[in-house]
């Protein structure tokens, strides 16, 4: 390898990942997406963590006054780039999400008189958050350091896959603290609060739990937590309701007293410190109880060389974005196909302690035998690029997922496999049943080892039968969901089209007629919403007339989600070709496209349009948003290919820069991102569930992908540069193809697929 | 055995429960009690079972508008006999508490319209809750029953350890229902409940649970719940704060949906009823899962056979009762005595599943390992003469009290013995240590078989050792709690000595030189609260003074709690000797005595003397509440002890009465009863930790004790009459004794002890 390496430098010296000690983490800034509509967090986490340590520089309440408080949007992630103070670090965040949940356990150390308040923004000594500025910031794969300038303390973290590893360099105090903050959390923040738990088994160890009504409605998280050095003492106070009193006339429980518990409370710790001197604490996450914590701690960090952590965080962080080795046109290229790696990497999120136990869906302490649980499905986004992506790149883990989703499904009281979950609970967040396509995929792409396929697929069908789902009945009955029963009903009907079909796609491959009649039958129902008058899909009453009031740029109200009529009347993923022609032939269609990518979208339009920036759109089509991911791929159904070429090159471009305001919309637990690392190189999965990824433009030069099944796939792209953003012809294993896709065998059996790029297109 | 049996029968025809099925239940009444101040509950449960499925009458909460609601105390135990509406049936029910907590999962049938608000107790008819009346209730061991007026619906149930078994009779209806209130609860009502969760497994099984935050901190019960016919529909209301709206765009989840969740909910289920036909409900608890609610429901009732169960009941509590064959004066003695035993032999109650998992004081779910785990330690009350009456009736119990109480103690943050605990919680109520009383009892007589005894010693030794801990830091310091410091401060001064004698006690038994010093050295700190000038004992300050402001009649505010001047500074059991030679000598004692039993006691300090009804006070001289309890006894260490028998009897004509209204105080988990036990089979442990009984004058004519040592104690009283309530000689098996005690060998070891009785006292 090092000879091959080296032959490699040669090749294409200017920003290779190769080298002695490969370190494509060097790539990597997870800052990126943490200004405007990211949503990432620039904390310190690994590969898949349970854990996500990260700064928080403001905590919004969802509601004020009853009505949606639009701050707490800017906050899903905890962290925004603009803000100047940080409130502390907490130890779980979502990657990317639109809504948002988490942020448990908040740490934060200060000097002087102690501070139980966050304080404001405005005036951040007026509580316990402090000022801090981004030259005296570092955040790096599986480590975060930060200046807190308001007491002078360094704050360092990094982490293993459920413990948190903070480090505090004090300046010398007699009055230096811990605070530990229960009360702190992203999204509904003063309410989301049931209960908190806690003890202080002794000088050095607290654990406990904290308990939350939020976007999970009944979520439970573990803790355990342990300081390098003794503190003096300690206290607590309640912020909500009172205890019944009997507990407060027998002692005085705000000082020394080892148990706390309430709905709304802060702790502290006190210390003595000497100047220069470090603080570690060590907080460990469970799903199932403080033991679970507990066990956790010990047997992922049984130490306290807070450097050797970071160490293995950046080795095992190398490991996983070693999986693939890519050059570049420039280094601004590698920074943005790492960070992407990194975010695709990010979740879904290992859920169960070192021996196995996990919280199921029914509340119940579940083991997991034979596999790593996961949790944090934000399946209507991922299961467009992100699964896909895991099918080459971590098909292992991919495989783990699906176990998850089928111990989801065993557990669940409706018999439904994930719509979008996280932390033993559905949030029920967004429409379809995309799990059926994860599914659908891994099992048409045969990564469906150890798992019962079969089971897999009774579950799919059964989730697609449920009829109080969503509008499932009417779907069902009337071959589209009627928009006077249920609102989106274009988006629903459009996306349960399309899982119907990925379901069908998995029966024929198990030899299962009666599924795979029943689904393929309903997978044409895309047609009943097309209306040829507007040529666009267009939402259908119960009665069977289109809905009079139609506006094609509106996203609000139109029957649509996240998207207006323009974006998601092409959402026929898994049959292209039959919706251009039902949209007037290809040429006609080509034009339309254009039109899409090109009209001016005017700001009334855009206002009403969730999450992503006014640089998440080009023209008409949001890329910020997920419904037309696929969208640029479409010119692959007509004879003008070189268009999907041209603005693949351009979104990959406009869409995602190497900057905190990167990132043009919600990175939606790595699907934005996955998009991207498809298209950088040079193909994408429009229907996840076939076995083909159309052709785009890849951006890379080389990339060389390590398999899991020991195989390397290369890909190159002779001639590559900003310019040559057409593709003249694709040589697979060094034979020109006359396809516009390449198939999953073609790229999971390794070999070599080479680009020929070109600044003229092909047409 | 049978012959015995006919043989006592002859000599004692008129109310022996002997014969050819010993049927003792028969004299039970589980409404004794019900009325007042009794707190007890008059419904179906199992000896010490998990279970105590029992009507409420009223719901109230334990504060309104930041005060606290008197009316709340009348209802520790959901049921007041004067009452006429049910509100419905819940499943979990504290005997005799003065505090309260529980109620869990509320139950009621209704036909006609679906009311969701119990309605008020003015105007039953408002609501789901119904009128009924004593003519048409039968409360007996292990079965409830009564009607329902407002619907015509005849309720009953019965239960195992961990499931009660409902039985409805409905009429004819299209429209019945089972509501299900998961926002019913006792004490604290409307801001208890910290969360529920319910799941709907299928048209017959539920399962959840509930989370409090009462007298319990941090306290869940989980359920289960199969009905006997499968249900038309369901629903149910949330009454607390909103969702995260998702959940609800999706669906309706009023009606028909199987997952349901909230601060405050209330669920139905809807039928069509024949007339006469019977809907049964089997509802399961579990300390730990709805899983382990699962596997208790199938376990304890794998069958819909009611009557069954009923049976199994009856006959489960004619073992337990049947341990001791009592014959006496009247039908009313074997009422009182066996109405008694039915309540001491209510808690602490079994806390653990069926596969021996239960939540420990860590929250952790833990395995009992070779013992039955129990909770509701009412350890301030019960220490006195429930636990003593179990280590001769119980004793395989009482171990598995201990070794659950050393659980407790392992899984304890304060490392300390349980005051007053329930449900994997310590409620704090109360003073003492007295867990060290129960211990020590149980070391210093020998049931302490296949526990660490070594072990339990260090735990008595560190519980007591615990500074923070109501005042014990100045009581370690100063050798009594300073009132300035610490209010209560004379009655925790004695009662610290007494548990620290015990400690002594056990230290002595297990040749531990260096605890027994220690111990011996601090039980007699009563001597430094005992005032001289006054004869009592008194409050004293930090400064070594006595307070000047004293009443010996008041009770609030003078350094006692739950027993004036009068009452509390006889509490020095472990040393009647020293203390009547400290208060002058065996004369003036008796006079002093006497006093307190003649005495008047004006009614305004009668008003503040929690618990009891003016019934429960003899003189001056509380019985309904503990810390006299021995008092009556302490004549056997003057000159007159003929005074302590006649006091005796009156105590146990006046205080304890078949009827509603029968106990002049509330029972305290057994306490009271015990107490009666003791007294009416004529001897009484007035320090716990001794292996003397206190000699007294028995009601009872004969009593026959299975031992669970296969031996038989035969107590016999010749002469017996209510007239004849002198004792003019003891025999032990046949000898006479010329000490004022029995010991515990001569209970344990079985023979026979003959009470000579006689009009006159032998002065």
């Amino acid at each position: 390898m090092k000879k091959i390496s080296a032959v490699l430098v040669l090749f294409f010296p200017f920003f290779s990942v190769n080298g002695q000690q490969p370190n494509p983490a060097q790539y990597v800034n997870p800052l990126i997406g943490t200004q405007k509509m990211g949503h990432t967090y620039p904390g310190a986490t690994v590969p898949f963590g349970s854990v996500q340590l990260s700064p928080d520089t403001d905590q919004q309440p969802h509601n004020i006054g009853g009505k949606y408080n639009k701050d707490a949007y800017k906050y899903c992630a905890g962290y925004q780039y603009d803000d100047s103070s940080i409130v502390g670090f907490s130890h779980t965040h979502f990657s990317g999400t639109g809504h948002s949940d988490l942020g448990d356990f908040l740490i934060m150390p200060s000097v002087g008189e102690l501070q139980l308040e966050p304080g404001s923004k405005a005036d951040p000594k007026s509580g316990f958050r402090s000022a801090f500025s981004h030259a005296n910031e570092i955040a790096e794969p599986g480590y975060y350091k930060v200046k807190l300038d308001d007491d002078n303390i360094w704050a360092e973290m990094t982490a293993t896959t459920r413990v948190g590893f903070h480090q505090y360099t004090f300046p010398k105090s007699d009055n230096a603290h811990i605070i530990f903050d229960l009360m702190h959390g992203i999204y509904n923040y003063d309410d989301k609060n049931v209960w908190t738990f806690v003890r202080v088994e002794n000088d050095r160890t607290i654990v406990g739990y904290r308990q939350t009504n939020g976007w999970a409605r009944t979520r439970t998280v573990y803790f355990a937590m342990e300081f390098s050095k003794p503190f003096s003492s300690y206290g607590f106070k309640n912020f909500g309701k009172e205890d019944y009193k009997g507990f407060w006339r027998k002692f005085d429980q705000s000082k020394n007293f080892p148990e706390m518990a309430g709905k709304q409370i802060r702790a502290y710790f006190d210390f003595k410190t000497e100047d220069g001197e470090k603080v570690n604490i060590k907080f460990s996450l469970s799903p199932v109880s403080t033991e679970g914590a507990m066990k956790n701690l010990k047997a992922e960090i049984p130490h306290w060389d807070f450097e050797r952590t970071k160490r293995e965080a950046k080795a095992e962080w190398n490991k996983e974005l070693g999986k693939i080795d890519v050059t570049a046109p420039s280094r601004d290229d590698l920074v943005n196909f790492y960070t992407a790696l990194y975010h695709t990497f990010l979740s879904p999120t290992v859920y169960m302690d070192v021996d196995g136990k996990y919280k199921g869906l029914d509340q119940n302490t579940h083991q997991a035998n034979g596999f790593t649980n996961y949790t944090t499905f934000s399946l209507w986004d991922t299961y467009r690029a992100l699964h896909p992506f895991f099918n080459i790149v971590q098909p292992k883990r991919n495989r783990d997922m699906v176990r998850s989703m089928m111990a989801h499904y065993d557990q669940s009281v409706h018999k439904m496999l994930p719509v979008w979950s996280h932390y033993a609970n559905e949030n029920w967040c967004m429409i379809g049943y995309h799990s059926v396509s994860v599914i659908a995929d891994a099992i048409v792409k045969n990564n469906i080892e150890g798992i019962d396929a079969g089971k897999t697929l009774d579950a799919m069908a059964q989730t697609a039968r449920t009829k109080y789902y969503d509008g499932l009945e009417h779907y069902m009955k009337m071959g589209y969901v009627p928009e006077d029963k249920n609102s989106s009903s274009v988006s629903k009907t459009l996306e349960y089209a399309y899982d119907d079909w990925c379901i069908a796609q998995a029966a024929k491959k198990l030899n299962r007629t009666d599924i795979f009649n029943e689904f393929s039958k309903r997978s044409e129902n895309w047609k009943n919403v097309y209306d040829s008058s507007s040529g666009f899909m267009r939402p259908k009453m119960s009665d069977g007339k289109f809905r009079e009031k139609f506006d094609a740029l509106q996203t609000h109200d139109q029957g649509f989600i996240e998207g207006n009529a323009w974006n998601y009347s092409l959402y026929v993923p898994h049959d292209p070709a039959e919706m251009i022609e039902m949209m007037g032939g290809k040429a006609k269609f080509s034009k339309h496209m254009d039109e899409l990518f090109t009209m001016h979208l005017p700001d009334e339009f855009f206002a009403e349009t969730e999450d992503i920036t006014r640089e998440g759109i080009i023209g008409n089509y949001v890329h910020g948003n997920e419904p037309a991911h696929h969208a640029a791929y479409l010119y692959n159904w007509t004879d003008d290919k070189w268009k999907t070429q041209e603005r693949v090159r351009m979104i990959l471009k406009n869409q995602y820069r190497p900057t905190p305001d990167g990132l043009g919309g919600n990175d939606d637990c790595g699907q934005m991102s996955a998009w991207y690392l498809f298209s950088a190189l040079g193909f994408y999965p429009v229907a996840p569930g076939s076995d083909q990824y159309a052709l785009g433009s890849p951006v890379i030069k080389t990339a060389t992908i390590k398999l899991e099944n020991g195989k390397t796939l290369s890909i190159e792209a002779l001639n590559q540069s900003d310019k040559n953003v057409y593709v003249e012809k694709v040589l697979v294993n060094g034979k020109q193809i006359d396809r516009p896709y390449l198939t999953h065998a073609e790229i999971i059996n390794g070999g070599k697929i080479t680009f020929y790029m070109s600044e003229t297109a092909k047409r």
